[in-house]
């Protein structure tokens, strides 16, 4: 594993960043205080040495991470932030030395893949929708009749490229997310892990160095890992999402050869890039080349009232792979994935044909009915409606049972809550004693190669809120303020 | 490409195997006359200076090729044998210049995929069983009820492993081949390509060399190479298979990382080596430390009265990892395939893991469900015999309609037949030929990655003999003459 060699070191082109950066820790910290107001623009310019425009775009930077706003006509106030708002996480803060570093990353992973599937466990840990919510029977239903409807009962080998009703609502649907997608421009694959697998495979090959989120979900690591690549990890935090300027950095210093990034609700931080940050990131990396292997796999489970766009909607050059799959709101065991290659498609048609000739035919052929009879967009209303609800009640919860010093994020969508716990906390520990009550959350060790989230979690709402989740969050409570 | 730059040499260890090629070839040319007796063993002996059992295996070893019959209380008689038996095919043949080198293998073998699915076809091209063999009710009803019985009617995540069913089946099953395996020791894959992959991945890295048979399936090499392995072809033929000799000298000078065989019913040849032969092979190995990846996809379509052994019957160290599948046998679409991966468990499991997570769970499920019942069995009995019959009679109507100089395999059991056209014909120019009367079959060329094979095809009998496949075999036999 290379570590990135990358510090925040001044950089003359960002100096406006440095300036938010001291400005906004002062805010957290409270040295200016909640509803006073900032120095003018001129004020800051003169008192900083700095050009009248770095200073104006300090400010706007501080106001994008809403720590301040501007008052017509009067000047810049900082805002009322809660107390429970996450400072700005930046890569390569110190490694802490705890007793979590004793097990390995990969160990830790396995460790909680196992308990993923214990059946008896409150399992707080899966990024994934609860059974209850899932329509078994309208599925099985739509299983039954493509197999009927099928001139072969789905029993030969379906075509490389993928089942065509499939395919072809795949691109409808692409519609809500502003793109103009042609069924043929789509690759089906097993989930959306094996798109990803394929897209990276397709513009890298081993040796070369990609970059991806941290924190990020841990099953990346791994699978970027185990195909030969290095990682550059690109801050991200619950309040601004990715950082554009750092990423640009990086491609000039680690010869980025491609990015793989969660820009709509991303795991664990549950952030949606805006759409002028996405339209931003897909023209930084088109200027250099870099192909975005988007992965939009929370992409349909928003809280808001519109489905957020994409990266891939702004993408002119073909350089964006969007990923995506049916695990995340239909059925995680049909593993039906699918890409959008983009200008990529012969290398990633040619790359599934080597590893397995083609995607199984009655999982795509059923998910493709179940899409027909319009039994999809019912089913996500319903779905979406249901998790918005349990992301409230979670977030409740914890703060109720939880100490006040835990910070918790603000999901827009998907199924995770990521909360920081006291520095002292080791997450690894708490995962290990949660356990042995029962209960199995996902330790933020996990989430990133190096050692920054020790003293975080990662908890789904994706279960109903009921007596057992609400006993399991006490009992979580509990074991927090012991420690 | 790295070229081979070995030669055959004798070896005394195979004494019996060298007097029985010596009288092979001797029948082959007529030398000695079908119907004529051949010394008694013991005479035998005698005249060659060689112990009984030498003598006795000499003569087992003509049997097995078909060469000779044993006849109860009388001694051992030239068979008939078809003057269009095969020559020995030595790699490294003078590299034909002709037309198809202006196409890239890549480029033929595209091609051949693609004319796979086209429904028009006369598919002769195609190394697996017809539909109309397949039992499609009753895999549709094993799907229903394994829906039905699942707590969670297959909507959930597989674990990593496996269906349980299923793989408490394979291992029932192994008992076939010699096996001694538990349900543990499997793991399920997409089809029998996945499994490859997984096993090549888990036992080398980009730049390693990997044996393969040549000729072979054309799939691997596309496979292989793109995981950035290299190949060295071992050479093989349809009367003696797998040159071992040739082997271990190659694992010296090359470095060999693993070996990919087809030990039973290798394709295209469908040439099944001996259990004597099975056993050198995975001493050999062991003795390197190679590990071997068994592809046994047709080891269940054997003609003969019983289940071939498996490499991975004599292996004791663990280095044999055997990979099959259904696909070939009963549901191709369902891409349900397996490995067993010796002492490489845990990172085929770790692979799978950073692949996809598992495998599908329905079809899995289905299949699982379709060997519980017996249904397996049963439609495994009704395939092996259709197979058989439909294997002779693709050969007799080959020796019928194709022109006198026409070479013909006698595979033992798989689904395909290996044939040599005259040297000046181009087999790829005859494959363009024969799509314009929308007859698909496998050129030569893209069975290896040097130029020996321009005079051969491949030409499966998976599809029952009927008119359309009687007028399309005409209608080759009088292309193949114009040339």
């Amino acid at each position: 594993m290379e570590k990135s060699t990358l510090t925040t070191i001044p950089d003359e082109d960002f100096l406006y960043v440095q300036i938010a950066d001291r400005l906004g820790s002062q805010i957290r910290q409270q040295v200016i205080k909640t509803g006073e107001k900032l120095p003018s623009v001129r004020a800051l310019s003169h008192e900083q040495g700095i050009s009248l425009s770095t200073a104006y775009k300090a400010y706007v930077q501080l106001e994008i991470k809403g720590l301040i706003e501007a008052r017509p006509k009067s000047g810049y106030y900082v805002r009322y932030t809660p107390a429970r708002s996450f400072d700005k996480i930046k890569p390569k803060g110190e490694q802490q030395e705890g007793e979590s570093k004793k097990v390995s990353l990969d160990e830790m992973i396995a460790m909680v893949y196992r308990n993923f599937s214990a059946e008896s466990m409150l399992r707080l840990s899966v990024a994934s929708p609860a059974l209850s919510l899932l329509p078994q029977a309208r599925l099985n239903k739509s299983m039954m009749e493509a197999i009927r409807l099928s001139p072969n009962s789905c029993i030969s080998y379906e075509s490389v490229q993928g089942n065509e009703t499939l395919k072809k609502h795949i691109a409808r649907h692409a519609f809500s997310w502003g793109g103009n997608i042609l069924p043929d421009d789509i690759v089906t694959t097993q989930g959306c892990m094996e798109a990803l697998v394929f897209c990276l495979r397709a513009v890298t090959k081993p040796g070369d160095v990609v970059a991806i989120e941290g924190p990020t979900y841990f099953g990346i690591f791994n699978t970027v890992q185990s195909l030969g690549l290095k990682i550059v990890e690109i801050p991200t935090d619950a309040t601004d999402g990715l950082d554009l300027n750092y990423l640009e950095k990086a491609i000039g210093v680690h010869k980025i050869k491609a990015c793989l990034f969660v820009p709509t609700f991303s795991n664990p931080l549950g952030y949606c890039m805006t759409n002028e940050r996405k339209k931003q990131l897909v023209e930084l990396l088109a200027k250099h080349e870099v192909p975005l292997i988007e992965d939009d796999i929370y992409g349909e489970m928003y809280f808001g009232k519109t489905r957020p766009r994409t990266c891939k909607s702004y993408d002119k050059q073909g350089l964006v792979m969007l990923c995506s799959s049916v695990s995340k709101t239909l059925a995680p065991g049909y593993r039906v994935g699918w890409c959008i290659p983009g200008k990529f498609k012969r290398e990633i048609v040619n790359l599934k044909l080597m590893h397995s000739l083609s995607s199984a035919s009655p999982t795509q052929a059923a998910i493709g009915h179940f899409f027909e009879t319009g039994r999809y967009d019912l089913h996500m209303r319903n779905l979406r409606k249901a998790l918005h609800t349990q992301c409230l009640r979670y977030t409740q919860a914890i703060a109720e049972h939880f100490p006040d010093d835990v910070k918790v994020s603000r999901p827009q969508g998907g199924y995770v809550l990521w909360i920081e716990l006291d520095k002292k906390i080791d997450a690894f520990e708490l995962y290990k004693q949660a356990l042995t009550y029962k209960i199995s959350i996902s330790p933020g060790q996990i989430f990133s190669t190096d050692s920054r989230f020790t003293n975080f979690i990662r908890i789904s709402f994706g279960a109903p809120y009921n007596d057992e989740v609400d006993k399991g969050l006490k009992t979580l409570g509990r074991l927090i303020s012991k420690f």
